[in-house]
């Protein structure tokens, strides 16, 4: 049971519950997020790594999907020799449309990655296997591609902002019969029209002929290797508090000061206040 | 329906069902079956891209089943930066083993592949990846590697034999909590003595809280991609069947004449003659 | 000037070149052509070479005529970041073919190499870059691939016969404007319809706005490299014929008698004899 | 035809033309040129694709003119099993020259490449392919390499300056007869003294037996490609200037306020008022 | 011999020499010291090349120490076809670090290296071939990897601070026995509390049965490369000195200004001068 | 001690010690020699795994006698950043051969690998890394090289034959100060005309200040991966001892047969028979 005067580090998403928010805000504990620590390049630490399991399970799962008991419309990723291979098409080249590009190119598939930041193709360019092809995210190019995808990432993420649709439901019927999108970005809204959010339980649904995987939490899947990805990023900040106690902590670095939400009974970051019509105090 | 003379060319494995011998007798037909087609070299050209297939989905099948929601270790194949990948080993360097492997390396995999054969161990050491080591299959390296297996592929294949069982009930306790296997060689009746055949529907089974997956013909949740390999296999000897007829073209091809099992009535495959005590004639 | 007893060792080519026949008949040298010489596997060690330098050079030449001033399409084969590449068809995986694929793919194009030899295929998936794919060749297949391709290699060569037409006139229609063939089998005839022989100086011609290069002898183009590939495979029978002489090393030798074409005034290779309606005598 | 309050926005290149500046400044026009955009770290974006293309372009032009018919050595880039490929130096590490290096590598060249830069040669042995050597670039390692290069590639740019001579006139005795220098660097003057502009129609010269290829605009060869990948930077600022029209644009984004040269008839870029001795207002 | 007024530019390290520090202040010549240069980014140019050539040298010295007449326990690090290769892990993921993992792969090992920078990591995992692992570094991790280690390689160097222990006393029994450590890191302490400095004469001693390999100044030993590595750091600043004379050098460039240590009989670098409770002038 | 009727399973040698032959003619033992085991294709499996591991050490040892202490030409295998790598030259693509060139291409070397089979070295070219040149092997070529190589390694063995001299005494003032010669082929005489058996104790000497390397049992250094080796290569062979006992192992096995070399007091190898005029038994 939550003390006054505890501190509390994990996940919050206090935005998004209100009655999570006014709780914790009684509870007297102070409420740090992992959600909203920032570093001074503007990077989210904490996501980082659930970022990379979500990219590199996304193909397993697209894998699996695609399997006729499945669905999907019966195609190995990586064919076999004699048979083509599936086509696999990544929207978004960020932490999440890597590692996604990296597993699937491993697979044997025909990769094309699509983002707008040619600095980021480049950087792809030059790691990535040879059967990953960079492609600049435009429309014409996203109907192009979506028209031969077997396989369809939705890895588009715009950090504090919903993402954007980029596939909508007319699209739908340019994809061939049965193929298989996984909405990465489902967590911050999905970046296709028709993506709802689905649980571990019951994963897909189909819309047009296309089945649907929007799993939020996907890396809970894989909790083993999430766990330890996640305590290798929160420990140091651990560390810090457990050394300095919390005033020095956050005033020592900024980027753990960003992650306090709520301390002494008062919210102190800014959109969870905003949000709920609540003064801002200090961190 | 059947009539007296076609020639039917598929799949039977009549030694496994004596009422489909007796109805194929009796019907008139030529049957031509898959399975027994063996080229100069005494491979199985038709089965080989089923082979293939196999192999190459075992790995899919192994990612999805070591999640959490389907009772594995909750461990991502290939890790992320920071944590490490699972270990995979795979019990066989033939066809199965080797596109097993390619796949498993290529998602990030440490992997560990074993055969008594040497001569196919260095050439898997000169054309795999990095991450895969060749390693000399005897008891000792098949109990050290199980006990560090988040993932066992079962590819042991012995033509026209029983697989061996190459893990038995009692090494199971070796191996990590929750870890799988997937026993492609279960057609032979499998690799591991615990293996028995599963479905599409019901694919797995925990035995001594090990995951089993021994679905029997895999290919078929890959429809697509097994249909063109399949075709790809069949149409030479489809084509000189229809240009050349019957009589010419098993003269001609030895491979095929191996395939021809039952005609006019009389069981022409030694094999299956011995099985039912039925006379043998010349195909 | 050639003189009585001489050992001639070179390309003669005679069953095309009745005159040359006829000449060397009467200068009484003993003529020993390279491209009879035929080893226990009967393979044509003294073109192998050839095919490598025509093979690799095949995508340099198409890169270049798929330039605008060249009224190719103007395309780079392996594109930029951004911007997706050529697509390569390779009509063949024997050396040629091979040889065409791994420079392809080390242009960066996405490259497809077909052939009917599944075993082959298997190979080149274990040694080519991951962007090369391999795929079985069938009329479907042809079809579908040149309907994208920019670039075509034509690699199928038959030992001793003359290249099948793989891509008809009529075909041409479905290829993208100004795309580019390469026929490097033009030497046995070509495996395009509309290929006809043409020369380093002026290398190609239009047909149905497809640019057809199908220049005979591509190797001499780079001749300092054609030449020590040459060498190296000519100087172990030029040693021992010197150290032998010619009827020892003939003798010992069973690949280099093949190559023994006409001795002594008389033609001693039956395809040249029959050719030309004369006596064949034993070498 | 252009009127006065239009936008225009393309490559202009003023202060080598005056002509142009002045028939600009007359007709009204706001002149946004390509060459001039600029972003916060001194980068050129709109030139980088161009960069690109001519990096991969220059190894293609090479390996062509090094072909006996167009008077180069007659050796092919990447040798064959048994003959040493070409050795291929390449003058700078930049966009130009890693694009070459990746792509000479891939034919299997023995590529080096030389910078002063070492952090970035550090970056490209991460990422090049093994057969890159990255090499110091100081006057004895250049005459050292320059001695067995059968290619060379100048591709040394220095933003807003003439290029520095780094092959002199008397260095061209020490490379090998008929090889073959591709200056990609001639836009900005090129980098070896002997050479001088030229155009796709006639694209080669020879001093001292050196053929010199330094065809501007190597890009426009490749059009389709080149078109692509220009689209793909100038969009975004199309967009900005399309929704909130010149000023807003301008005043939001720095980069573009770079590219303004000319504006209601005044000379806004530095550079360009400097050369031509006229007043510069503010963009 | 030295003279009043003369510029030495090499290696000092004064702090851990008061007699060279009284020398050189009453010589009066100017002292620059290679090992105190710092870039604008914090870096130490100078020592860098050190790094790359000391982490390098590393693998190729433990490979030699496992051979068993030089008391190692006689593995070969890539094993061979059927045998396992050798496990090495390296401390620390920066130049020495990834210098070392690049070519412990290229041998063939099992290679982890361990980090607590997580995007340094991920560059890695981008980078480094197949048979790399990254890895988080812990205590946890830290014990677990050296209980396998045949090969360990100390490389933690934290600028301007002494190498913390990350392996203690009582960690070297948990190693293999015989197993290897070199600890690159001896220069700044060593990262291994066991380790003590030792030459290339006598460069190894062994404790608990672990093989200590602690050869300060290793890049002595490939002297010739190491002198190219070094001229190509230090030529740009002996050329500035050469054109600009000393007062503008150092004023333009304040990485050279940095390196200072001694002038005009004083010194003017803060450590130095606190070292030996002397007075600080400018430089 | 041994008694009459044992059967000893080991490397024996005989023809080159006659007392060790008489001993055992006397002991009445069964002596099978691991080096006159022979399989169906002429090869002798029970020699390649050492092979293997001499390959692959001969370059770990190359580079430690690089090293300026060991008397070597101070130049680190891999180079750096910035500084040319070393030249390894590979006389002989064998196993042992293609062991060593798999290992220096590893280490960052600039490798050739000369045969005088041309199909051996296509092979090669198909799965080398890219820094491995496969080049013909005929004096010039050899002369060629060696003049530019700083570690030469001698691995030309011809089976049941002394090694030929590729390198004559004359031929080493060709080669750069202080390189480096590890003749592997020592065992069968040696490949270079100045090599002279040496031990692990004094492993080099140094003639026309070229340092040679020519330890006899290289493996010997690094036992552990050594052993595994051979076992896996032996064990099967025992295993058909034991359970059919000789007489019916070597009639089933004509490999094993090969290997008897003395049984029941009569020598059984033709070779060992002739070497004492001894009268040769059946095996």
């Amino acid at each position: 049971m939550l003390r006054e005067g505890q501190i509390v580090f994990t996940y919050f998403h206090f935005a998004a519950d209100e009655p999570l928010t006014q709780a914790v805000m009684k509870s007297g504990i102070t409420a740090i997020a992992y959600e909203t620590i920032k570093d001074a390049r503007g990077n989210l630490p904490l996501l980082t790594p659930m970022s990379e399991v979500a990219g590199r399970m996304s193909i397993q799962e697209g894998a699996k999907y695609l399997e006729r008991p499945f669905e999907g419309r019966g195609i190995l990723l990586g064919g076999v020799p004699g048979v083509l291979p599936a086509n696999v098409v990544i929207l978004g080249g960020g932490i999440v449309g890597a590692n996604a590009a990296k597993v699937a190119a491993g697979l044997g598939a025909n990769v094309a990655i699509l983002d707008i930041n040619l600095d980021r193709l480049r950087y792809l360019d030059d790691v990535m296997p040879r059967n990953v092809t960079t492609l600049f995210s435009d429309r014409h190019n996203i109907l192009d591609c979506i028209s031969r995808a077997d396989l369809l990432i939705g890895a588009v993420l715009i950090p504090g902002a919903r993402a954007p649709y980029l596939v909508r439901l007319e699209d739908l019927k340019r994809m061939p019969p049965s193929s298989v999108i996984i909405d990465v970005a489902i967590d911050q809204g999905g970046c296709v029209e028709t993506s709802k959010p689905t649980t571990h339980s019951k994963p897909t649904f189909k819309v047009n002929d296309v089945v649907h995987y929007c799993v939020t939490n996907m890396p809970g899947a894989v909790g083993r290797t999430s766990t330890y990805a996640l305590t290798n990023v929160t420990l140091p900040y651990v560390l810090q508090l457990a050394k300095k106690g919390l005033d020095k902590a956050v005033q020592d670095n900024p980027a753990l000061a960003e992650g306090v939400n709520i301390r002494q009974g008062k919210v102190t970051n800014p959109a969870v206040a905003e949000t709920f019509g609540l003064e801002c105090a200090l961190a």
